[in-house]
């Protein structure tokens, strides 16, 4: 490849706030530029934020049709490798079927739609056009979390018997929604974000987080939901019991009215042997628990870690990399396969990877299990896609 | 009160591991002493390790219906003024009766008995008699756990939301029952142990812990209990979803096969402005967290600190206090009970408090409640005593 | 500004570290482009790293010299804006002299020159020049670094009595500049590295850390600095106790022998009314302590924070910012430093700051009175450029 | 030896606080009983503090001059084994002298006298009278302190390098010893606490747990202290480079100002493949860091410990010891020798140790060699006892 991917973004204008953590993320390594946007539905903040963004004022669009209508006229040379799908969760199937129509890779923002059933139309879309896509479940791009991943699979912790995982957060302990918070209110909109509010938007990272690692699949779960926050119209909390494939059994907590909690996502992991704790809030280190040793500290950035952990580093250890470097990596390892694809090479797939529509397909379901559980007045419902 | 009080024991001989810590707790602040003991089934072992704490030979006792007997027969000067009872759970309920019965103020390791029956016996006998007995929740023994009371008490935190309580161990992560560990033998054991291993042996705490400090009780729950070590007798894990009488909601941990875990209780509790945080393994830190307003770190030790909390610290700040501090806090505070009954003098309650009958009823009645709820495919269970 | 600028660089081939870290960082705000480049002394190493990096072939220069000249002659709406010098020590000063002498604004590495000599010539050249010169010292980048500034500046912990500053590391534990290293190799050989090996290397960025935070200089010094590993050529350890020029008092350590260290930054200021304290192995937490109430922390990202340190945070609290968003500070303020000059407006140089020559020259200067003190059998040596 | 030890107290009335400090530890483990008591030099706080411990009538004394005469004028069988001095630092030695020419064992608060030559003197008496010393430096009771020691002195982490020992307080951050604060009153005055407030006070424990920990002496040093304090009489902060005598150096601070800090005490000492990491305020780990290994976390209680550190916990893992039992393992060791002895037996002196006289004369003439370097313009002071 000698040059760098061009990238359009479909969302992301200066109201919004994901698509610039989009933009610093693909921005790091310097292998993707920015060529186009229909970055708002708001046709002056769309063209406000193309310029801030020194777009080319013909690549500046209004809407995302005329931006997928138009970069597929463009040349080859000129045209827009691939889009990312930054608006909220309602908006992604329809960009993204589009996308896949007219030629285009995509980068979507988690969850993956709106429904199992856009997922599952999705990811026929993708069989059938043979293009790639990635779903930006971020927290599967830290090293640490490879690192985990890669121990738990190489059998250091023995057959997994337990695992733990939570999500809290605080931002939506008061009623937000209702003062002016964009993001609060389409989060806290079933018409927008999906049947669950606290399970769309985090729950699934968690849910996720947790298959990644662990290598093993729910099958059964029993789950509570709560709106916590009177007058609240969505869900804000919830808490699910689970039962994994080989026997295996866990906690998912998700809840978005933790007040003074941050972003704290963390996952415990117990097997045979030892087990694994990591935190999002820390997340250079991993914790590795032994029945009958001393606990260690894995670090990110170390030359003791497997080839995965570290071809998703960037400085060496006690150099801390944070949320934008496990970001980047997801943009990194989408564009090293495309660039693989355009030069007609290979990548070496158990290094280079990311998320995509199987991940969509089960974090969708996931979400519909669950609503379906909490309605539910049996203990257990199999988890069923 | 110009003496000591005087303590007898049953249970807790060389070959027992809890009795050793009663008795580190119980001398520590020079108010009590320890004159006589049944201490364990096995004669040899009670005559040696009575000679061992000095005990006078006519005071070591081979069974405790001989100590009860003799002791109660003794003048008062010199007879004990209460007894500890440190044996497996199966082996409460009849001492603490007959120790009522004959007089004696008790002291009883938790699980309070075997059954929720015989909680609600004793519950009665101690109504009839008007002794007072201490059932030894260590964990609300910690300065920081009564200072989160408080905060909670006068509304810091608003009112509380969620409640996340976990109790991690790791020692039962082998079949070391089938390996000579003598505890972990009785405690897999339902005829010794009662109806659930894990809820019984560190799942009351948790939940002892969880209505101590919200001050809320729990109404309904959903449980899952596992046999996760292969050939175990009984449970080694369970979690429970908890919904409390305020419409707060909450999840509670218990697992005894978290390899690499030592004894990791850990609760966070969530209210409409703030959170509060406490580990066990970090016992003098209390984190107060406030929805929009740096996170606080409150100290043992501090001047700062409630009543309560200062009362139940012997050190300065930066001097830490442990388990066997906290410990003592209860002998500290049932012994100021029994000082002042013996004055004619009173205590001040709101600072000079121990866990009793009425925390173990609750606590049997949580085992019962879980178990029937394990075994029930209905989701909710209703808490009933 | 309808355009990114335009940057040039001078060693970071694919043979260097830290030209790497320098791209990550300038690429991650989407303002600055890569143009050109004499990436190494190596004319092979020049050509293909310039082409990985996707620059074009007129561009990729092989010496600073060509690069300054062909730069310097190409029409304004092309040539670079600014240099980025990222070669060892010793080879600083005469591009830098250059580049200024040929109208180019300079970023460049820390420590500034080779010599205190060298920094003050060059200090000299850019106010003849009035071109703008940033002086990468990483560490100030940090949000919660910045907000210990302003809380000191407004008074929260009183005026300053003691400081404790630490950089810890242990990768030169070994004799690693014997065994094909060769970061190891230039910075353990004085012609390359300066006077002092770990003064220059990170002795500068602690005492740069303290100066900054404090508002505070050092007045006089005692400095012992030691060869640790055997057979080494330059020193490899050091100690420093500090006076201010307040009458305050401080430690100053800086060792690359701490075997299992990674990049230990620490600092610990107290005043009359509390403390502070961060870690830049967690640069997300900023603690401050209180005479007589609880340790409150501070962490990036949220909403009560300072300006400066709001302007220095690119995501809401929770998402952990690293070493390199500290690093994209840098070249953020720097490029809206040049944008508005460009530009003809002006930035709010309380929000918008950077190290500059000043830095450097204090940095230099403390390398040469630590290396004159620890030459000393007197005490105190005082601090004099 | 079939009965409790017998101790008596000099100092430790109800106005003092180490005093209460020394009977908690003495009491945990149920083999020391106090017997009698000088507990203050106030007559009637002697004998309410005497009533107060239940101490018989006839043996509350008033002054300590009495309590050793009547002591040994008592028959063998009634009379204290050893007496525990707890007064402030210049009421050390007189009351110890007369103890040990009366025969009688001695506890003693550091520093062990108010200087050198009285630390001396009484090191000849004990040599002659054979009695047995124990001088509380309490933080060498740690049992992860201890585990320490055995790490390397098997060479865990080779040869030592690098020391960094830390001593942080605040409480003297303001001029609390005009303000009713006793503590405050005679710590700082040189009368009473001797030459050094500081380095008597919490540097001598520093001093003491350095040399403990590594087994090196400190050969050679420059220290710089301090009154931060307007109006204070004796310095409450200071800093000391340190050499030892196997050339490696250090940094030992020790502060009284450090305005938010409780009782910071912390320790890390790096060899050629390794470090350690230790912090009073966390006693139960030690961080043992590699060179290229991830680093452990070694943890009281734990299986895998060395004897000796085993011998000094009384818990598993996870039930954290602190402060107080720290300072009991000082009365237990001290008494299994005296128990020992009585009995015509011998311990194990890998195992069971304390501090003695030795330590006391190398903290005396460290307090002396500090101040002496204080006052000289030389950098270097060599130690001299």
């Amino acid at each position: 490849m000698n040059r760098k991917l061009r990238m359009g973004m479909i969302g992301g204008g200066s109201d919004a706030f994901i698509g610039a953590i989009h933009r610093l993320a693909a921005n790091m390594d310097g292998k993707i530029e920015l060529v186009c946007g229909a970055l708002s539905i708001n046709k002056e903040i769309a063209i406000s934020s193309g310029r801030s963004l020194f777009l080319a004022e013909d690549r500046i669009y209004t809407t995302y049709e005329e931006m997928l209508e138009k970069e597929a006229a463009l040349p080859a040379d000129k045209r827009m490798d691939f889009v990312t799908i930054v608006t909220p969760n309602f908006a992604h199937f329809a960009p993204a079927m589009m996308a896949l129509e007219k030629g285009f890779h995509v980068v979507i923002e988690k969850p993956i739609t709106l429904s199992l059933d856009e997922a599952l139309a999705l990811d026929k879309k993708v069989k059938e056009t043979g293009l790639v896509l990635c779903l930006t479940h971020t927290y599967t791009g830290y090293p640490m979390v490879k690192e985990a991943k890669n121990l738990i699979n190489k059998g250091t912790i023995g057959k997994v018997r337990k695992v733990y995982v939570e999500y809290r957060q605080g931002w939506l302990s008061k009623l937000s929604e209702r003062e002016g918070n964009a993001g609060a209110a389409w989060r806290t909109d079933a018409k927008k974000s999906g049947k669950s509010g606290v399970m769309g938007d985090i729950g699934t990272h968690a849910f996720n987080l947790t298959e990644y690692i662990t290598g093993l699949q729910v099958s059964e779960l029993c789950a509570n939901l709560n709106i916590v926050v009177e007058n609240r119209a969505l869900d804000d909390d919830g808490a699910v019991l689970l039962k994994f494939n080989n026997g295996a059994s866990g906690v998912l907590m998700a809840t978005q009215v933790a007040a003074g909690e941050e972003n704290n996502l963390a996952i415990r992991i117990y097997g045979e042997l030892g087990g694994l704790e990591w935190h999002q809030q820390e997340p250079n280190s991993l914790l590795l628990k032994w029945y009958d040793k001393p606990m260690e500290t894995l670090r990110a950035g170390s030359g003791y870690l497997s080839d995965i952990a570290k071809h998703n580093c960037r400085t060496p250890g006690g150099h801390p990399e944070g949320y934008l470097e496990a970001f980047a990596n997801l943009y990194k390892n989408f564009s090293l396969t495309l660039a693989a694809r355009i030069d007609g090479t290979s990548v070496n797939k158990d290094v280079v990877e990311f998320p995509s529509v199987a991940e969509g397909i089960r974090g969708m379901a996931f979400i519909e299990n669950v609503v379906r559980s909490n309605e539910s007045s049996d203990k257990w419902v199999a988890y069923s896609i």
